[in-house]
């Protein structure tokens, strides 16, 4: 069992964008981000559902494919569930439809006391308290043996980081400049020296680097 | 002509350490943050004199060698020539020994007013003041031609960048967490998008990414 994480970051390190709205949550610079990533085939047909075999096929391809497998539960901050903007809204059911694209249970990490959310597909969403260890060791149980993903975003992933609970990092670096958000690197000083560190980039310009735990 | 500039930085965005003593003033972290680069041949026969064909040949070695082409003049703030620590030593001749890897004339920013240094193969510092502009325009001027180097330290090549001056920025980005420093990317939103970027993996870990100039 392995405790995974991916996070897409721009170049200037941050992982979230700062320029949403009410309309437009995520703002225009979160497509930008991700580009690259929502290019892929393995993006398309497992997220989009678009079964055409369209969407790229290299470096970038390689790593979305890898980012389900032997995935048995996730966890997730609130924020990347939504709840910071839709707190008051008790009908709120996350970002990602009807048909949510983990397919597992989701841990979604917050003080909110709410019933858990049984969606189509095999997600459920369950909303815990907790310490970050607890709230991961309920995703290990749920895992069965299967790996668990900090899912994002990138507080969540650093805080995990901090306290040494994850074995293994990929960070896909986009090649802009966000200039403002939410940094996934600071106060991480070293944290280099537990792993054994891999980089190769793709085709897009993206650079995915690779956090192995070695101590 | 072009104006061009490059600068090794940790993953966390880093382009100088925290570390320093009055014994060892760039700290440990320096030579973990220089490794890749202190490591090819080209740095080998060029800054430290050791022609036995030694040091490494790959990647890395590709974008060291190409530091050194084509350069007629350099520009650099005072912190890189050590005037930070060296303010009231009227004797200080800069970090690099007396006979300097630069063999160009070297335009150091400073408020300070000194006599210009002539050193052994070519380099010679002039410690001027004014504007970024002007202290560029002195520098274009005794290049006769050749290529501006905006040598560092991070501070001086993202004040060029925000003025919109440097026309080709290489990066080496280092797969080390540094945790505090001066940081490159401050400001700079959006600075991709006057550039075409592209990116490659040396087998050492270090990213290159390059920004070449489109608008």
């Amino acid at each position: 069992m392995t405790v995974r994480a991916d996070l897409n970051i721009s170049l200037d390190g941050f992982g979230t964008t700062t320029d949403g709205t009410p309309e437009n949550p995520f703002g225009t610079d979160w497509g930008r981000l991700v580009d690259a990533y929502t290019s892929t085939r393995t993006f398309r047909e497992r997220v989009l559902g678009i079964t055409d075999g369209s969407g790229t096929t290299g470096v970038d391809e390689r790593y979305a494919a890898n980012y389900f497998v032997e995935i048995g539960a996730e966890v997730m901050g609130s924020g990347m569930f939504g709840l910071g903007l839709y707190r008051d809204d008790p009908d709120w059911r996350g970002w990602w439809g009807e048909n949510p694209p983990f397919h597992v249970p989701v841990f979604v990490r917050t003080h909110d006391r709410r019933e858990s959310l049984e969606m189509e597909g095999g997600t459920t969403f369950h909303f815990v308290q907790g310490s970050a260890r607890e709230v991961l060791a309920l995703a290990v149980e749920a895992a069965g043996g299967q790996d668990v993903r900090i899912g994002g975003g990138p507080s969540t992933v650093r805080e995990y980081l901090g306290l040494g609970l994850i074995d293994e990092l990929h960070v896909a670096v986009v090649p802009i400049l966000l200039g403002d958000g939410v940094r996934l690197w600071d106060d991480l000083r070293g944290l280099e020296k537990s792993y054994s560190v891999s980089s190769e980039a793709a085709e897009s310009g993206v650079v995915h680097i690779t956090f192995r735990r070695t101590a």
